[in-house]
């Protein structure tokens, strides 16, 4: 933040403004207080049969790798809306049955993720502008070494756990980041 | 936003930029394209014994109406770690045992509600900056009449039902305003 987007002056600091008690940009001649809060990453896992349908990145971060759609949600819509919005624009196909299956706190990042659990009505789709490819994987097709993020790789686990051991959980877990590695802590599960 | 935050001209549109499908705020000489997305309300259910802790809001809006400790997710924490430092913030008590009870979404203020049930380490607290007033309620002491927002009510309503029925599940609901009420629809509950 360069200028104040209420008065036009570049007398912005970042510190913590009066009567608050965290850093923040601020203008210093209007004193108009700039807050920034986390963002939440809506997501879908679509399931067709015994597969389940990812897409290939065309975009940065981790332009040619494979996630599950998901991106920010916008405001004017639920989570689930969300979801299922990223679903259509990344992977060109509607689902149906979505439910809250995973959430996930990533506080060094300032992200919480809501990746739901969908059913695709045909096994029908498109990659989307920011896809370069889509396709329905089984198990033992999906690309372990060549998935975007860690946040997609435990949606992944957990849904392969769950559908092995024939009963889908809702789960919450926080991501921490140690060095140049990431694990999930605080584990809960739900029961639908 | 009347400014560019980023080259400070007043060039400032709020239309669809070039490459995306909704309106944003973006300027027109610089090109930056400011986003704005929904933000997660976290807070507690704090309980002691039969009773359950409410504050009196001492800021607008609302100003001198009973809510539960809650306020907006920052950069950096947890949704249950800004839970519990709202109520320390908002009630000067601290919690253990929280674990997600609520999630609300608000799609027409853009947020999404996240209240963590929580029990007090002893009935001990105080009015925090942004509070008048907190005192524990037994159920039958609850301002029903008096309550701040939708949410807390309804949250308030959850709670006291699943104590009855001697069961707590997670829920999940999306508030939906018609003229001048409000309601919740797309009910789920998960257990524990």
């Amino acid at each position: 933040m360069k200028f104040c987007s209420q008065c036009g002056t570049k007398n912005i600091d970042y510190s913590v403004p009066a009567g608050d008690n965290r850093q923040r940009y601020h203008c210093l001649d209007c004193n108009s207080v700039f807050y920034e809060n986390p963002k939440i990453v809506a997501g879908c896992i679509p399931v067709w049969e015994d597969r389940i349908l990812l897409c290939k990145r065309g975009i940065e971060p981790r332009y040619g790798l494979w996630t599950l759609p998901a991106g920010f949600m916008e405001n004017g819509e639920t989570t689930k809306e969300a979801a299922e919005r990223e679903t259509m624009e990344e992977a060109g196909t509607r689902v149906r049955d979505s439910r809250l299956y995973a959430l996930f706190n990533l506080p060094q990042i300032n992200q919480v993720y809501m990746m739901f659990l969908a059913k695709l009505y045909e096994p029908v789709f498109a990659a989307g502008e920011e896809s370069l490819d889509c396709k329905l994987c089984l198990e033992s097709e999906v690309p372990w070494d060549q998935i975007a993020f860690p946040t997609i790789t435990y949606s992944l686990e957990l849904f392969f756990k769950d559908r092995t051991n024939g009963k889908f959980f809702m789960h919450t877990a926080d991501l921490i980041r140690e060095k140049s590695s990431s694990r999930f802590i605080n584990l809960a599960s739900y029961s639908y």
